[in-house]
């Protein structure tokens, strides 16, 4: 069986009359689109530009569910009352499919953005109320998440399909997490070393680690960034590659 | 044919930890909940309980859509771009009825709020966008509004129930047209008159003006307030005047 | 010298339409008034109502700094940058004092709100910029905070007067912790036993722990609260309980 | 006497992550910043950084104050209660001169944004709030808007120094109002063009209208734009031909 991967970007994280990333670009890459919901980012405008603009390409679109905190982008951890969580992912998931369907398609997957996804790491209450609101919405909605991250088991738990993604443009630790990004190099910027590691964790599921070993990364999506400048032509090598090396890609909710 | 009205009421107007009103006595006594979707009122953990509530007791839920505005309450007139508007009312149909949907139900109709409520009869394009969102979102939603309010014109072309509204609490002028709040004998405070309009509204589809005359009022749903003191008991001695008069309560969306 | 105490209550925490509290009733019983700043709770309009009754009454006013969560009205810790934090409690101090200016007199002291006042403890950074934000704006405001709290140690480095508090509804620990709200006996219910309380801990500077120990509680200010039914009258029965232990009730700003 | 006149922007107008404008480039062009609040754009973090980089230069700080609506930057009209009006006004001026004292300065002016400085022209009662708010929070504060808008009189009233302002990018009719934008014409992009506009109003107090005629324009300040792809160089010509023609660059509030 060939190589295939997903490509996912977060999108939709303009709000009123402040841009953030283009969309459109972005989405003639991409397969699958995490649309911001409202909470953290996201005017009911943009939504609809949005999702209209992935429902035309074929992208899939997910709920890029976030902490309700516009003034700190999601980024911030909030200890949240699960049931509470639970109750504003909800919401977020009913407003953006309003938009998917209007489109002509509706939400496929749920994608914990910011301090949120790492909450689902590290407070499993929290990714528990994550996978119990997209579950009671749509049980056959999917969850992309970080590999190992307790959220891609409570969907497995409940039924839902968990995927697991991986970054073309972060260093790895031999134990497969992320260098975190306060270290010196966390973060990739040569457009060469991130496409040919886009092709190694599509075509081996494997990545080089920063002491050297190579780790497993079973991941059937890779997670790329539109909102930086120059992020369009990094993205857009990154999918090159990946096709140059015959590298399928397709959507996992395909 | 005997006589029947719908009972309507503002409900889910809580935000946090702000309680407004009684939801649940209220839901024991209307057949249709006009519940705030998030944007002038209504957190989601308020929207999940009132639907579950709604549905538990056969209520019907709408959709009370209103201006982006917690602070004002909705009820300050915002001049919007019409199609902004529609995104924002469609953004808030889609999260109330992932609620809905969860309690086993659905959105059944739409009711613009406070300013947006006067704004469709004044602004018809802001009239036009309710519908618009209304319509996209599900054409077998119903449109609740002001007998004459160009929200029911808006609705009806778009192939949706135009559903009309008395208040028994409120004085009428010879035109068909509410006394403004800010004159005096506007609001009706003594149980036994309001009781009566009551009737008269689901019986003979009528009220007397304040000049005497008999005004004909086309009215399928009756509104009564739950968030004042005393709202509850005053709302439950209307019921029991119509019940008593043999008036069949059920609601329109039936 | 003669037992005197300040009485110290939140106030201000209303909210547009919503109603939390009896403002004018708190400002006859209380010599301090730590008004919420538009963060957690409180409007502009209810900012200039409270500023203007506690300026008419002599009763001292402080800025309730919390965190920007209306939704969580302040209870729920967010993960703050320090820089970040700080700036918003300079934003917050900034406004109220605005109304303070307007009704006369100013802002004199700073009590973080809900999850702040606990972080104070909790994240040293967090209460350093509280204090940091407090000290740039006016050195000569006061910290208002649990005895203990990093943030006194912080105001005192600063130059700024700290000033510890006790809870006269509340079980303590022989540490001189309060014993957590979830476990049971937390919060005393019987007036006569937090009046008492209230006379312990302003004469003697001690309370009796849940263990029967004695433990000191150096503590100028006592917190009494007012957003709960009955909560005048309680603290009414508080104060009057003071006066007729001989003890003097006097804003520690005085 | 020699030609002179202010050059004023809008700056501060970033929220969280999401930028817009170069603050502090246009902070070497201009004599004025009219810095946004907090309501319609400016989070906490931002106002620090701008009035501490105009403290730094010397440019006159002005509360910026707008409508509360981020979704909306401040730009759809509100029908605010004038009382209501007045207390946001407060609010604002208030939070941001705490950050402007801690730069080393002060709040020196007050400029409605967006809808709500087109309602100080058509709304009295709203411009009577602006004025009301800024002369309760500091009588030395001037006002700056269009010639012949309201908050001028009613500033002239209040005893506070009213500063009319033109725009050299726009077009004006002979009665002296601009031209709106939706108009073809109706706003210049040829720098040259905008830059000897800029020395006509400085140097003779006038423009030439659409029709041809010469319109006086008694305007001490002049506006230009930051917030555009090539702003900051097309303000810098501005700034430049003025200079070149002699005309003293002095912010009006020296």
């Amino acid at each position: 069986m060939a190589a295939a991967t997903d490509l996912n970007s977060d999108l939709g994280e303009s709000y009123g009359t402040w841009r953030l990333g283009d969309d459109e670009a972005m989405l003639e890459i991409v397969t699958s689109a995490n649309v911001a919901c409202g909470a953290h980012a996201g005017d009911p405008s943009t939504l609809r530009r949005v999702c209209h603009a992935a429902a035309e390409r074929g992208v899939a679109i997910g709920a890029q569910v976030g902490y309700p905190d516009l003034l700190g982008f999601g980024r911030r951890f909030i200890d949240f009352d699960p049931d509470e969580l639970r109750d504003v992912v909800l919401y977020q998931l009913g407003a953006l499919d309003a938009f998917a369907q209007v489109a002509g398609t509706g939400v496929a997957y749920v994608k914990p953005h910011g301090a949120l996804y790492h909450a689902c790491v590290t407070h499993p209450d929290q990714a528990e109320a994550v996978a119990a609101a997209a579950h009671e919405y749509d049980p056959s909605l999917a969850a992309l998440a970080a590999p190992g991250s307790p959220l891609l088991a409570m969907a497995n738990e409940f039924g839902m399909e968990p995927v697991a993604e991986a970054f073309a443009d972060r260093a790895y630790r031999s134990d497969g997490m992320l260098v975190p990004r306060r270290e010196p190099g966390a973060v990739l910027t040569d457009p060469a070393s991130v496409a040919a590691r886009a092709v190694a964790i599509a075509t081996e599921r494997a990545v080089t680690a920063v002491d050297g070993t190579v780790v497993k990364i079973d991941a059937r999506s890779i997670c790329i960034h539109g909102d930086t400048p120059g992020a369009v032509a990094f993205a857009r090598a990154v999918r090159t590659a990946l096709e140059d090396a015959g590298v399928g890609i397709y959507s996992f909710t395909g």
